[in-house]
């Protein structure tokens, strides 16, 4: 016997997740089965809504309901500084932090001999771009994460920018080998954006 | 800085799901965002799917989109045996064994004093109604899980039910302390229907 469809096509869904399997994917199932009917149907707008309400900034590619985002819409904020990040999530992890009024530019990945990801792969050239156009950009600070690919996307990035005059920064060594940006804790954060060291 | 509010909702969505935390539903949100948008739009429809086009089976409380389940509508199976069991993905777990061709009475939980649950709670009623209309039901064999609240469930529809002249019988001992019907494989469970004794 085989599950009722509704079932078998929510299972199915549910196992699409990351590191959600069978097993997992059947309990979530049945679940949602005897969850409130409004939570479920909030659930299932969430869904949808995330995918058609969400854009990429055509400044700084962070995911953003209007364009340009808020943070690139914000006037009040340091426009001398550019924070350069693997990932949207990383945007976040460093705004809980709290200390820095600068700018983003989300690379939406890295350069990554071994997967075959270049420079054109990622959002380089619209960060080229942009610090052609608007020259009160006195500083990039490089935050890509601490493994092999972040550290030659670092590398690439200054080799790129520095010529134009432009410091170049990366955070410092106060994140442990291997660490990913967003499971970094606020104080370690803001240690590593002060101790950036130029390259 | 505030997640946009899609990404906020469909966080919250997602830590409304069993053992799903915050660092769990962020990661799982925007993996959503990156996903094919057919699939998310297929999650979102089976996710109300599952709450529109399932019901209770009026006879034997399964979950089925059909009323009533296709158990209960099979003529061809032994009309003589009720498996009692807590859940509905108990009846699952039974059938993939693939060794038994009786009926099945699904109790939506058991009787738990700590809880607060008593027989009326859950489909206890409708059994014994079951038994009193279908004199052709020879056998009740229960199947609650191995844990306190199963086997005081256990005790109880014992009590009730043998009086009636119908032999009551529970899987045997072949399940460890505390499992979950729907966790055990296929050969355990088998051997435990085999070995059932009576009560």
């Amino acid at each position: 016997m085989q599950y009722p469809e509704p079932i078998a096509k929510l299972i199915a869904s549910y196992m699409k997740l990351p590191g959600i399997g069978e097993k997992t994917a059947t309990r979530l199932a049945f679940y949602t089965l005897g969850m409130d009917e409004d939570d479920v149907k909030d659930f299932a707008s969430a869904l949808t809504a995330v995918k058609s309400d969400l854009h990429y900034c055509s400044i700084c590619g962070n995911i953003t309901e209007d364009d340009p985002c808020p943070i690139c819409q914000d006037k009040s904020r340091d426009q001398s500084k550019i924070i350069v990040v693997e990932h949207s999530r990383d945007v976040m992890a460093m705004e809980r932090m709290n200390e820095y009024h600068g700018l983003y530019h989300v690379l939406h990945g890295t350069i990554s001999p071994s997967a075959g990801t270049g420079p054109m792969d990622i959002n380089v050239p619209s960060l080229l771009e942009r610090l052609k156009k608007h020259d009160e950009v006195k500083e990039v600070i490089i935050a890509t994460n601490a493994s092999v690919d972040g550290e030659t996307t670092a590398q690439y990035l200054a080799k790129l920018i520095k010529p134009a005059g432009i410091k170049v920064t990366r955070l410092a060594h106060g994140l442990s080998a291997g660490a990913d940006i967003d499971y970094t804790d606020e104080v370690t954060l803001f240690k590593a954006v002060e101790g950036r060291t130029e390259m």
